[in-house]
């Protein structure tokens, strides 16, 4: 059976099974939520009310054997940055998804009551079916009661309180094999769900599987595939210290922002590692290695065990360990696991809510170092909606414009990760260009300016960083449109068999002929079709700046300053 | 002695007199304001960091015997909109800043540390020193204490708490001949004056005296301009109604935006009427008719008493009466005077504020009706910096982006004021297109869409709008210039003889030879100066619209929505 689209319309409560249009039929992932986003939505709406959509789309891969072909992107008008925005995401979905022959689902419309709703996707389609049990309580309690519901290989997509209040950093959080979450994170799409009054998305796939156009090409490539990616030494890092491997990395290149932005070093680093975590977890009896999808050889996730050896969180990853760690100066890596699980509960962005907690620590609301701070702060003020955890909750710019603080890391309202851009140039160009706000997985140049990969350009040179981020974004776009993992780039940069294997699966997954340029044809088209967006909707040339402090702040230990001009960064559009 | 620039650096805290540049001779109030903002700031820049400015302008006639001639211009980057912002008020303070020999007054720069600071404005120039007793107080402890401390004819220009919080509703506050406040009201300009840590300017003018190039002519225009003032229907209106004759009028014509702005008419209109108010207020000794600086001769402010008789507030106008009462569903004179005192001392818009107030309620965070709600938040919360004093006290749009309401009557962030535009169109062309967010003021064609002034064009069409708001808005660029009251308005639309000697009081104050058609062309030049700083800022055709809400909502009772395109809107623009 040939691929569907889900539609659902929440203002009639209907649903509808389509076929793919001829244009869509080439894209998945990232690639197809843009397209939809861009054909079917006004760039003008308000991101929270009814002529927004919701778009969750499976990559090209997804659902095959591909190695880390788990990933399932959402797509909408954020109401974060009013750009338009996908956000990707491992766990089990995309794959249950995509074997039951979804194309996409499209969630559009809004109910007129105070009903709240979930939808479940089976063999038989998608049906919309009132909610009540569920509703207030966290992601956790989700996956458990959807246990008892339903059979045990379920895949869920859901929304804690911070996306029924419609916050503006709530997530999606995605349903892994062992039940713990991974996260749709950035841009506030769990408050766009939050707005269509869908508490979570259930997915029945047992008897499903996805056809292939030449299984025997496809497992040849597929070998060469995953033979580059775990020959890989950055993979290799990666599946022993997680991506907090970068925790003395980037403190070590002086781009680490401590303190809200204002050091690009942290005297705590050791204490929050991935070298101290890695100890910390082997000590506890977690585990160092641990897969967010059937099929991923990176296996940078992790199980990371409480001081009582009980589980604590997993996918803990160094930008929210960066985010609550250095940006607040939290050197406490039990305080950060903590927040971390009540943020996968609350449903709530762990970058962009650390970023705000150290905004708000500029603003006095609680001190530096305040690791207790911060969990009380989400689980009295966040989870249930006071107004400070609304100010928090809708994100670091939120913050700094009810505080009056100037230093606000964010640009289009979106905070900057973990990588300071006056240190590490080339990520600046990424935040200030993406076409969805601050982002370092859009063209993440921290590759090549700090890890050496895909050659080398001086991170504290104006030399050379838009040209790097252009082909890091155009080529990232193309790989979120696979449902590839980003964590292939390394062996794509670096090892000659990688992307033409994955070119080889695409090719006999669909019985078609690309070739590397179609692939970074797509990617351009991709960029071209969401800066379209983003123009249509208001934004401009001005939108892709980086906040004044970064031009005015020299920062340690290099102190330096961010000094690209508007011209050269505007040159980024010119392909 | 020639006119002068007192500016005020505040980073190393020196001040200069400067001669005024040839380019800024002719203009002052708004068109001085605005020239010189777009002149000295980066309109990229953030509004509440060192390189905005506070520019502060008396009009061209303010300090002369004009009638009606003290209104002071506030301009700077808005902290609320992110446009360039002229607010203007009046009070004594332009009139004793003219007679100075001040011609307009810049503030830049910031401190470095946590003092606090006053400016003196006196024959001897103007001086910076450190203020600590009066802060953290409201503006009327302001006023009280400079009584004790200066000669009793001092001026002040003052922030209260919200201003020192850098809330982005923050108001300055100027005092009037009895001591009572006047604002500068929109736009946040309360929290740039508070950004550079700046609580009061204080003005001692004992002495001064404006000169005039021609004395005998000034005075016979002056009598001219004074008689069709007087004579002006509406004037006299005004001198006994206040500006709040208009509950009635407004409500009849369907257009008194009301719950929110979810219908166009309130069934408590009598309760807070301009005629109950009237009846109430000669009850109570209060007087029907004040005047807010010396020489107004329409006198639309009152002293409106408590019960007991005793003073509560003056400046009580239609429009913070309209948004506390129909658009919060207060039917309760007493409570909204309360409010609007308390809004005086907090120092904050009653616009902004009470619509914020009702986006809140419509969020549930208090009930429609309920005034207790609204004094006991601007007490408890907005007074204090409270978290919800800080989501109500940045304004309309920042209640909804905290709450996920997408019904915000805001343009460019700045609420929509007491006109609904689904029913009078016109106004709806000047919120769209104003170049500081939805204010009436900025192009008043409720004078000729209901009041039949300067003509007449019906509310409800679509033809004929655009031409209007866009005379208006020229038309009022150049009054907001002199000094004058926009009360003018009304008798300049329909009397022939008040333009002319209007023009002919500034041309024997400064000995020169304008004609109409050079104050037609001084209004255009002001509005594309505005408008260019605010392109180079990042605003763009796509932001003059209103919310989508607008389009897709009618309201009663003439079941009508926003039905003007935005290529129509973006005709504006064509001169």
């Amino acid at each position: 059976m040939a691929d569907k689209i889900f539609r659902v319309n929440m203002t009639d409560l209907s649903t509808s099974i389509e076929d793919v249009p001829a244009d869509w039929m080439g894209h998945g992932g990232r690639g197809l939520t843009s397209t939809i986003v861009a054909a079917e939505v006004e760039p003008t709406c308000h991101p929270l009310g009814r002529n927004n959509k919701l778009v969750i789309a499976p990559g090209l891969l997804s659902g095959t054997t591909a190695a880390n072909s788990g990933r399932l992107s959402f797509g909408a008008k954020s109401p974060l940055t009013g750009t338009i925005k996908e956000a990707n995401s491992g766990g089990t979905a995309a794959q249950m998804l995509a074997r039951l022959g979804c194309k996409a689902i499209i969630i559009e419309g809004m109910p007129k009551g105070d009903s709240w709703y979930n939808l479940h996707c089976s063999a038989d389609g998608i049906t919309i079916n009132e909610e009540t049990e569920l509703i207030g309580k966290g992601n956790f309690a989700v996956i458990e009661t959807l246990a008892a519901r339903l059979n045990d290989r379920f895949g869920s997509i859901s929304i804690g309180p911070a996306g029924e209040m419609q916050m503006l950093s709530a997530n999606l959080s995605i349903k892994d094999p062992d039940s713990h979450l991974r996260s749709g994170g950035r841009g506030g799409l769990g408050a766009v769900m939050g707005s269509k009054r869908i508490k979570f998305i259930s997915i029945d796939s047992t008897d499903g599987k996805v056809a292939l156009a030449d299984k025997d090409a496809f497992n040849a490539a597929n070998r060469t595939f995953t033979k580059a990616l775990v020959d890989n030494p950055i993979s290799q890092a990666l599946g022993q210290y997680g991506t907090n491997v970068l925790v003395n990395i980037i403190n070590e290149a002086g781009g680490l922002p401590t303190r809200n932005f204002t050091s690009g070093q942290f005297d705590g680093h050791e204490e929050i590692s991935g070298e101290t975590m890695y100890d910390t977890i082997v000590e506890r009896d977690g585990k160092p290695k641990h897969n967010c999808h059937k099929g991923c050889v990176i296996q940078c996730s992790q199980v990371y065990n409480d001081a009582d050896k009980k589980y604590k969180t997993s996918g803990f990853e160094y930008e929210s360990i960066w985010a609550m760690g250095a940006d607040c100066c939290v050197d406490n890596l039990d305080l950060i696991a903590e927040a971390d699980h009540l943020m996968d509960d609350i449903g709530i962005d762990t970058i962009e809510t650390s970023v705000a907690m150290g905004v708000a620590m500029e603003a006095g609301v609680l001190a530096f170092g305040d690791g207790e701070g911060i969990c009380r702060i989400l689980k009295e003020d966040i989870a249930s909606g006071t107004p400070l955890g609304r100010i928090i909750g809708c994100g670091a710019g939120s913050v700094g414009r009810a505080y009056g603080v100037t230093r606000v890391p964010v640009v289009k309202n979106q905070a900057i990760p973990a990588y300071d851009p006056r240190a590490i140039k080339g990520i600046g160009i990424t935040y200030a260009t993406s076409t969805q706000g601050a982002d370092h997985t859009m063209g993440y140049t921290i590759a090549t300016n700090i890890l050496g990969v895909g050659g080398s350009v001086d991170p504290l040179s104006r030399e050379g960083q838009v040209e790097l981020s252009r082909n890091l974004q155009i080529a990232t776009a193309a790989i979120d449109s696979t449902g590839m993992c980003l964590f292939i780039a390394f062996a794509a940069l670096d090892d000659e068999k990688c992307l033409p294997s994955l070119i080889d699966m695409i090719n006999a997954r669909f019985g078609i002929s690309l070739t590397a340029d179609d692939v970074t044809n797509l990617g351009m088209t991709i960029l071209k079709t969401e800066h379209a967006f983003n123009l249509a909707a208001g934004f401009t040339n001005k939108d892709d700046r980086l906040p004044e402090f970064f031009s005015e702040e020299p920062i340690a230990p290099h102190n330096v300053v961010w000094d690209i001009s508007g011209e050269q960064i505007d040159t980024f559009w010119d392909f």
